[in-house]
């Protein structure tokens, strides 16, 4: 039996990953057990369990549990994080300090046996400009927001966790991912998925910012596929480097536009209005644009190769074709 | 007057700190006061306060002071910090998550007039190899110690409280400093001091890694002026990276014992014994060796330029010539 615990399972994220391990025989004899602030209604056959991450003795109960996997995806998003600084900093990187004392505690009870592989959704927010073309392995970590600054401190605590030997952890900078289904959120990359599925469920989509800006897209499918590659993996092989930058498909919004018109026809671009907002578009501005990941197409992690896939993974999976 | 707050101001560096500031006329009418959790004897003309940095209620008591500049010297050392895993992430990580906090409310309290600079000694045990032949400004922080971890966490922290204009914070790397004066410290550079301090003593210094390793040093005095430089600098320039790299010298052991001998001659070369360590072997493989600090030598940051020139500079300010 293989223990799975996802933090954030109720998010859209965890819901896919949950549906994926119990869809596909990817751990032998999977028990998942979600944990979130809340459910979304769904059919999945996985316990869920509701509280608050940020709360040091649910923390302690989590732990207790022993699983043998956590995908930690509980996060506050970054347009929230901004606007609300503590809760922010509580939720992304507290939360995550009394975890993983949590689980040393335990790995320290059962005499050192225990020690679970940690995925950990990062994000490429951890980034910050002047970028250089392409964003390689070696790149500093200058997040310019704070839920940025928030998952590169957690970065820092799985890794050393991890390298005393407390937990086998690993972190994911997760490209923006695209597209969502759904509502739009409170991060301000929502609009980067809001411009494709709203005209496809023929509604209207707000652009924010200019068609010129350029980000780094991965869909749901690949970020669930990321995190179970993650699960598997060799950590012996990270060298001790746990943080990886992901692939993905770099384009601009005029190319995600392009690639809607092929798609689904002029109709559903006649769907996006223009309309420019200046805190989205300062955000967005401190953002990258594209990654040379080598070091995680080496261990296999794999992407979309254009954004038409992209748009037809959502088609698939969310719109049921 | 400028109010200024030393924290770990018992250390070698913060006094060291305080003597610069009292000497010369750094700041106008400068009142200096010392925190550590004691003090050696001294006739620095500062007042002291004597408490434990970690504990939430003295960052309040220290911040309600309201100091114009805080420099934020106190840690536990390296070999300490690996030893002694949760002393390690108490004092040199969440005492500044305390701290900042705790400067935060009196920024609020203020209508947002107060914004401290907060100077902090950061280190380049953030960073972890493999390296390049030398260490540029954009390099990635990958720390293999817990040291390094929880100083690059507490970079995040500076940066992004400044950020969001609370404090206005900067972070230097120091080169490991050398010559230390006075005595062995638990940390696992001590040795790089001990084989010159010793023998200019007149007494035997154990040497616990081949003579091949090269490492980035920069001497007391020079560590003493980076942080006045930092206190006054103007941090628009660092454009949002507040985490700098410092100049110092990069040599090898060896080439620390040719300026010794140099200096001092084959008798002093003489008292250094060789008696191999692996684990300060295997701390000290994983730390950098050689930086292009670009950024700050262009922000006026100077350093010493060859080893003579810092043992040079221990015998005038430690041996009084």
């Amino acid at each position: 039996m293989t223990k799975i615990l996802i933090l954030g399972g109720g998010g859209m994220i965890g819901q896919k990953l949950a549906q994926r391990i119990l869809d596909q025989n990817i751990f032998s004899n999977a028990q998942v057990t979600l944990f979130d602030r809340a459910f979304p209604p769904n059919e999945l056959s996985a316990k869920t369990i509701t509280g608050d991450i940020s709360n040091p003795s649910t923390a302690q109960q989590l732990a207790h549990t022993r699983p043998d996997v956590i995908f930690h995806l509980a996060a506050i998003v970054s347009g929230q994080a901004e606007a609300e600084f503590d809760l922010g900093w509580s939720v992304n990187m507290m939360a995550m300090w009394h975890l993983l004392g949590a689980l040393r505690d335990e790995h320290d009870a059962s005499g050192g046996s225990y020690r679970p592989r940690v995925v950990f959704a990062s994000s490429i927010a951890v980034f910050g400009g002047p970028f250089p073309d392409k964003i390689g392995d070696e790149f500093l970590s200058a997040p310019q927001t704070s839920y940025g600054a928030q998952k590169a401190a957690c970065e820092l605590l799985v890794s050393d966790f991890s390298r005393k030997g407390f937990i086998d952890g690993i972190s994911l900078r997760l490209p923006t991912i695209c597209v969502r289904p759904g509502k739009a959120n409170a991060a301000a990359s929502s609009f980067f998925s809001g411009i494709i599925r709203e005209p496809l469920n023929g509604m209207e989509a707000i652009l924010p910012v200019p068609d010129t800006v350029r980000h780094w897209h991965a869909s749901p499918r690949s970020a669930a596929r990321f995190l179970t590659h993650a699960a598997l993996l060799n950590t012996d092989l990270l060298e001790g480097r746990r943080a990886l930058n992901l692939p993905g498909i770099s384009c601009t919004v005029a190319e995600q536009i392009e690639a809607l018109r092929l798609v689904a026809g002029q109709d559903a671009v006649n769907r996006i209005k223009v309309k420019p907002d200046q805190t989205i578009m300062r955000m967005v501005d401190g953002w990258p644009r594209n990654f040379m990941p080598t070091r995680a197409l080496a261990l296999g992690f794999k992407a979309e190769k254009t954004f038409d896939e992209i748009i037809n993974t959502y088609i698939q999976d969310d719109l049921k074709g």
